[in-house]
């Protein structure tokens, strides 16, 4: 036994009681005669003090700690002379009566503080030292916690957790796999998952009903900002159900989530919005719905004035930031820098100023002050209101609408991220139509069944067929992302006609899922949460890599570990592959 | 909705309700103007029936069906003619009313019941219809209710699941690692975790005080029957703890499991047994203590009778198979034969028969019944017992006697798999001596720690220290393992010198690990339990493989999917590596 108690649990009740206490030495300092030590461990802080006078070995012996030592301490506890209200310890301290150091520490390369004032690269080497700061504690805690709530909900609702295999089969479609060399089998290679999306159809086949798991997937894509080549989903499908039958299922585990992680209690149904209304409304498929600022197509309320912008755009859409008229010039301009960056593309930025002393805009010369307001009139904008217009192709100037409100929304601070607006967004199109290649691909996957309403469309109007698809989102962000399946084997194979495979292209791409279908399929359907996301979004950051334990870096490197990291040839001989040397 | 119960929740209670089911056909069957069908789901199954004088219709859908076709059906609750007391809902059945095809079913390629027909390879094959049978079903409901109850008592118990990396780093020491080679870094690798043995003490450097995880591990050996390439392990390490600690910790996880799981209460410690007496008493580390039969060591009481076997032997042992003095010449030559396959390789079987009408063996010759009488007293052997001996090399005699005495244990039905005898083996040695390469091995790994006692030795006799390391047992199978570790700087540069590496080369294999401890590593330990096998020895079962959804076959193959297999050359090229072609 090191220890008779934690770093965080003693209180006044405790007063007298002889304990023994182990941690690292957070802080040292001394006041008055007197030396006070911070010690730490996950569960918080305890002050340590001894006098000046007291025993001279043990003086030493605290003289001679540093930041980071590991000790163990005995000692009495006492009612501390001014107490510290921020910590649920800070009404006592320890009267040290002995100390042993179990492990001296070098000096950390940075402070081990809230605020650390270590690089991101120095902190991913010495992840250990990071972990010990508090934000990342509680992010790994916070992650722990949502976890367990899940596997609660899940088991409660009958899931049943079920472990898919890592070494799989390599796909052509989708995204890059992470293979791995077979040295039983030289010259074949498993693949690691990129989701478990085929065998949680298998086991719908199966009859297991109700699965979830919470898996690590892989993707071996070149990496963006935030992007990890690991990563770690909720994967859930159910058998014998319809489209709402899913949502009401995942609702309810959200809910679940936000009451008992949280605290927050949801008691009216989420939001369901269309895709249609989405990109119309927010210029995107994940809106952030915590403000308002939605989008008004302007397109044809503007044409024809002689403004060229706007004559040759196929979308004119607008926004309205609230008591923003008194935006200065230079604000203005910067705004304007900020959606011609590349990341936007916009061409340029319109405004109108709904001014107490009358309405001013960048295009006055074309517009009068009636057509101004009669503009400013559609968009719902008041005296005092500054109306923001993009102009283009519609697809990038949604995109630029969608990101703009979002700054807009920042700059107002409307996006408080304590505040949680969660919604469904639904009927998103069942296909994509590529230019390049000249023809249609399946915007989900092509397992993904059309909206009962449109079959009938699949072959004459393809474009036109909305998926039983839907997408999780909570404060822009998607969180999860699913769709009914289609297990109707005729629709399947019109499915694969109209996605331009042939017969036998199918059955070499998806057989073993397409043999496992001829044997008894229920109706199934199911959705996946990115739980690295949704972890990040509860704890109130836009950083996924807080909430990993041991993140790569943006080129997929563990700087911790070194890895990856060359291996010796005859490892690569009995696995019967060779380095192609470089030139 | 497709259904308003399942098939496995309607009661005598229900009578007279209008229900919605939908599931597989088990099977159907005619019986006096009457059809039968029965309709399964995960969940049980239930009876639908037809009058064959009903709407005509109706009559030709069920008469169309087939085994395995999905169906979906509504009809009115009855109370059954003749009951089935077997079956939760065999008080009812269904009237039915409408019945739709929601997919048909081949044929399968094997009876899908509790008995099949199937043969292994071709169960591997249609997994997906092999897991439709209950047992399988039920194998992989223990899983899930086994992994949510050692989260439920870990969590109680203040750990933190914090999942650690699957693409690491490669490592030359232990078994081989699957690699991953890296696009985005041609030529180098990640390596898929044995363990993750070095993150979970980095998560004790990092202050996380009490860490497990569910997590799956690889491992690229040459397989044997019931191994596994990927398997799941119960991965835990606490910090500030002692061995007693870290066994009290685990026995409470057991017997939560042993309560939660199955039902059965210990009220008892479970046993601490020293590995020097499970191997004197049960010739191996993992006793199977349901039965006694423990062995005799008897070396010293027969030598010098003229009896070159016994004469040369280093070690003569002997257990008590109890009642089976009346074992015929041809079960003795059989047991004979048994002991001389290559698998134990003992030279031959000695017995002795303690018969009423006196006493008989094998060695007559060079004992009179009163040295045999000695001999028998000495194993405590009683009229009507046998006694079997076996002689030779103390390793192979004692992996014999250990194998004989659990052969004998199950002719002799004491090896019931209902009855579970849980036990801590401890005390192991710290090093093995390998006389090949004349050097030492740790016997679990290089930062397990000598027992306190034995510190002093490390140097002087390191043969003769005692590893601060424990496994669990049940049943003879080892279930865990674990060790608290080195955590002191100098202990574990001493550990390395006996283990014959140079400073630089220790730097060089554990380089992160040893930079890491430098920052105040606490005192740790920790265990690793098998959680597929914990499953397996809950089930009831000596084979792992169904309690995995889809497991590998012997030869590391996926056969459902066809894994691993060939992937293309731009592939290869894309990660820089080629294969070495064949000649």
């Amino acid at each position: 036994m090191y220890r008779t108690h934690n770093c965080g649990e003693l209180r006044i009740q405790d007063k007298g009681k002889k304990v023994k206490l182990a941690g690292w030495v957070q802080k040292i300092r001394k006041l008055g005669g007197m030396t006070f030590v911070d010690l730490r461990d996950r569960y918080g802080i305890t002050q340590l003090t001894i006098d000046e006078k007291a025993d001279r070995q043990l003086v030493q012996t605290v003289e001679s700690l540093g930041r980071e030592f590991v000790i163990q301490i005995t000692g009495d506890v006492a009612e501390r002379m001014s107490k510290n209200p921020k910590i649920a310890t800070g009404e006592i301290e320890i009267i040290l009566e002995n100390v042993k150091i179990l492990n001296a520490s070098e000096l950390p390369p940075f402070t081990i503080e809230d605020d650390t004032d270590g690089g991101d690269e120095l902190r991913m080497k010495f992840r250990y030292l990071d972990l010990r700061r508090t934000p990342l504690r509680q992010a790994l805690e916070l992650r722990h916690t949502m976890a367990h709530e899940v596997r609660k909900y899940m088991d409660s609702q009958k899931f049943l957790e079920i472990e898919t295999p890592y070494l799989i089969k390599s796909t052509p479609e989708g995204a890059r796999d992470f293979i791995v060399p077979s040295r039983i089998h030289p010259g074949e290679f498993y693949a690691l998952p990129q989701s478990p999306q085929t065998f949680k159809q298998i086991l719908m086949v199966a009859g297991y009903d109700r699965y979830f798991q919470i898996v690590r997937c892989f993707r071996d894509e070149d990496l963006r900002a935030d992007r990890q080549p690991e990563f770690t989903q909720i994967d859930c499908e159910m058998s014998f159900v319809e489209q709402n039958d899913i949502l009401q299922t995942f609702e309810g585990l959200a809910k679940h989530l936000f009451k008992t992680v949280l605290g927050i209690d949801f008691t009216e149904d989420f939001p369901r919005m269309s895709y249609n209304d989405a990109m119309n409304f927010y210029g995107c498929d994940k809106p952030d719905i915590r403000f308002d600022m939605k989008i008004t197509d302007i397109t044809d309320s503007v044409k024809g004035n002689g403004f060229s912008v706007f004559d040759s755009a196929a979308c004119i859409g607008a926004i309205v930031a609230g008591k923003c008229a008194e935006y200065t010039r230079k604000q203005l301009d910067e705004l304007t820098d900020w959606v011609k960056r590349p990341q936007i593309g916009a061409k340029g930025l319109i405004y109108i100023k709904l001014n107490n002393d009358g309405i001013k805009s960048s295009v006055d010369k074309f517009y009068n002050s009636d057509e101004l307001q009669a503009i400013a009139d559609k968009t719902g904008a008041k005296t005092g209101d500054l109306i923001l217009i993009l102009a283009g192709e519609r697809k990038i100037t949604l995109a630029g609408l969608c990101a703009l409100r979002l700054e807009m929304g920042n700059r107002l601070n409307l996006r408080n991220d304590k505040i949680f607006k969660p919604l469904w967004v639904i009927d998103f199109p069942l296909f994509e139509y590529d230019e390049e290649t000249k023809r249609y691909y399946a915007m989900h996957h092509p397992f993904t069944s059309p909206v009962p309403e449109d079959l009938h469309k699949l072959e004459s109007n393809p474009a036109d067929v909305r998926a039983n698809a839907y997408d999780f989102v909570v404060n822009g962000v998607e969180i999860g992302g699913g769709s009914i399946r289609i297990h109707d084997s005729q629709i399947q194979r019109t499915m694969f006609k109209v996605l331009g495979f042939t017969p036998e292209e199918a059955e070499k791409q998806f057989g073993f899922i397409i043999n496992a279908f001829r044997y008894g399929a229920p109706p199934h359907g199911g959705i996946a949460f990115g739980f690295d996301r949704w972890c990040a979004i509860f704890g109130g950051s836009d950083s996924i890599r807080d909430y990993i334990a041991f993140p790569k870096n943006n080129s997929g490197k563990d700087v911790m570990i070194d890895s990856p990291s060359t291996v010796n040839s005859e490892q690569l001989e009995e696995l019967g592959i060779k380095l192609i040397s470089k030139i």
